[in-house]
């Protein structure tokens, strides 16, 4: 236990040191501390990247960092109308940000993708702002940040961003390739199930944080209206099970009219039954990556998946389910590290077209099937909340063995994980931070609430 | 000649049967009127496929239909915010329409892709709309109908639908896959051309629509500052020659800064180099098919290549090259039925993935390389308007010569179009249309300041 929590402390310590410091306040965390590699953008703090960060730092009660955060993230946020309509859309967040020193001053400066390889839109990021503030207002006991005016108004544009007027007839909103984690294209364009569970995940906290004001009335009602068709629209098109494999096998294509049983028109030859008949046990299930015209993507998505049992999304049912798939499939779902990003990864004609030849994207590499220990924390919580909490300690004995040992890489390669990622930074922090998060929540799982909607 | 003037009142007598009343005023056309399978969506007036009809009907001074149908579909328009966000966005206007008797009375009922096969959007319906309507205008001379109230409100809301807050970097729009001509899955999900050139088209017409009033000012301010980066956009990023294509089969991948060259992250391997650089002669170019992050989409299609002409979206010289392309890829896009609708066709596994197995998209059919003799109008006037009367005279007298005769098909197959569509209807509105259009542009070239910008 010694050596243990010497390493923790260790870890605790790294995690320390990747603050940025705003005017002398501690504002994020910088994405990756490696001393080997040029720091490209990864000494900025991704919003995305600091979710865990503030999570353990909320439970040691630094929670000056994570309100900082909060305040600083909230002035990069788009505010206005844009004129020229040619800067994101009012509500959204950057991807991250760094401080700019000149001339003696500060400045924070946010990055909404014009600099990221491959000009991506970052829409998870004011998804994810919305669970840090969750997280804080639990933490803290307190609401009066959030229902200050000008946290009032960013909740409120984000979920106008979100909920305005689209160009598809699902409760599901349409976003870009690469528009979450997965910040490159991946075939993930549409409806990806990532996007969807964390819109549903901020429409509940929505709900929770603004005021029933005159001000909120229209979001608050739009909010409302919008929480139980985006929950039954996933819980029903998106879950894969044996039984709903079995019926869409048996779809007929080309329906037409409102009564249509295959509404999506879904091609049965589309889906890979051969593979997927033997992959799906008896007593699993999950939900599928995205879903659109004649597209249901069959692949499996961790994060989503997990964020759905988070979200509260999941029936009872569905939890146990997925959690028996996890179980049932650990080699291919944990194998060395947990945990498989996606599952199984693109290959051959698949991967030049679905991520453009992606070389950083080659099969079981990086975001395509590659094992990310940050989804630990994730793992962990879903595990505990489903009443599993074997799954999320021998998850944790894996990363154990080797996160600390191998200087806590971005991610690992490989079908089961074994390989360090081939362009891994060490020391990234959202692996520290993870890594310290699942622990957390396994010895003092009250903080589950914190997390959990 | 006199079989000519009797087959061409054959079918100007054909397509005045397929006129729709409501309350027994015109309102539209059907789109089919084959008696020998059944109609399903068939027997309503689909929005996009009434543009050659009402511009017929405009030239022959049967300018009541189109007014009506402007009305009536301007009815349609979702007018209000949607408190429930479950229905499309405000602005958006119906795929089409149907006249329903009940007890006596009629009514017009709006299909948005509710009862469509595979739910899918039509974004183009309001774009087209608003071409329609500025044909309407040029060809009475009168803007009064334009400058009403209602639609001037109308021309806001697509306007508004358009130009609002979005989870993208770029001047173009981001749409579903389907959300055009081309309604079934093919692939062009993002950012496809077709979509981008009827925005830049309808972005133009409201700046000649839309009164300099107060109500209009925040919008009319929008439309002027959106113009410039949106041609800018596809001119830069779209445009493809020899010339262009060596630029990108150069460039480094993996470039991060605003700086970057490769800007979109495009992967070398990813383009069809060897087949293109054998396609694309000297002296052609055209624009691509969709681009986003890591992907560009080098297959021709018809229908956004010679809109952008008709939009003035071409430059003097991108408008030549793209009719030398034709000129000398004639057997590919041209073949024995004016015009394949996207060239080279998808095939094995790419089929596979971005149509979703869709059987009536296999290669070379329907909208997957397939002929479309729609399309002779919009290559015409493009012909014509580039000086190049001798495309236009040649690709007429191919389609004079089998679409009578095999009475107006919807749509051809093979590689070259000489089989009749497999599963084409006959006497398809639009055919007839487009055909009696062309003729009507090359005999009255006055005509063209109806349609181009």
């Amino acid at each position: 236990m010694g050596t243990e929590n010497s390493l923790l402390n260790k870890a605790w310590e790294t995690l320390e040191n990747t603050i940025i410091y705003y005017y002398d306040n501690p504002v994020g965390t910088v994405a990756a501390s490696d001393p080997s590699v040029e720091s490209l953008n990864y000494d900025q703090c991704f919003i995305r990247d600091f979710v865990s960060s503030a999570l353990v730092f909320l439970i040691k009660g630094k929670t000056d960092i994570v309100r900082n955060f909060l305040q600083q993230t909230l002035k990069l946020q788009i505010k206005e109308r844009q004129l020229d309509f040619l800067e994101v859309g009012r509500g959204l967040m950057p991807a991250s940000f760094k401080v700019v020193h000149e001339k003696g001053e500060e400045y924070l400066i946010g990055d909404f993708g014009d600099r990221a390889i491959g000009r991506v839109t970052p829409v998870d990021s004011c998804l994810w702002w919305l669970f840090v503030l969750r997280a804080y207002v639990k933490a803290t006991g307190q609401s009066s940040l959030a229902h200050q005016p000008d946290f009032q108004k960013g909740i409120r544009l984000i979920m106008e961003l979100c909920l305005v007027a689209r160009f598809d007839m699902y409760p599901t909103i349409l976003v870009p390739d690469g528009a979450c984690m997965i910040d490159r294209r991946m075939g993930i364009d549409g409806h990806p199930l990532e996007i969807q569970t964390l819109f549903y995940y901020a429409l509940r906290t929505a709900k929770e944080l603004l005021l029933p004001n005159q001000e909120n009335a229209y979001i608050n009602q739009a909010v409302e209206k919008r929480l139980k068709p985006l929950a039954n629209h996933l819980q029903q098109h998106y879950w894969l099970d044996l039984d709903r494999l079995t019926e869409i096998y048996r779809y007929k294509g080309e329906e037409y009219g409102e009564s249509a049983l295959n509404q999506f028109n879904i091609y049965s030859d589309s889906i890979p039954y051969d593979a997927l008949s033997r992959w799906l046990t008896e007593t699993g299930g999950y939900f599928a990556g995205n879903l659109g015209p004649s597209q249901l993507d069959c692949r499996f998505f961790s994060l989503g998946n997990l964020m759905a049992v988070l979200s509260g999304l999941t029936t009872e049912k569905q939890a146990q389910e997925l959690m028996n798939l996890i179980e049932d499939r650990w080699e291919d779902l944990i194998g060395t590290m947990p945990m498989k990003i996606c599952f199984p990864a693109l290959k051959g004609r698949d991967w030049e077209m679905l991520t453009g030849c992606d070389p950083k994207n080659r099969p079981w590499s990086y975001h395509n099937g590659g094992n990310w220990p940050v989804l630990l924390w994730m793992l962990t919580a879903a595990a505990l909340q489903s009443d599993r909490p074997n799954i999320a300690s021998q998850a944790i004995d894996i990363a154990a063995k080797r996160l600390p040992a191998e200087e806590w890489p971005e991610y690992y390669d490989g079908k089961n994980g074994r390989l360090l990622g081939k362009e891994a930074r060490k020391y990234q922090t959202w692996t520290i931070a993870g890594f310290l998060l699942a622990i957390e929540l396994q010895e003092n799982p009250q903080y589950l609430s914190w997390i959990i909607c």
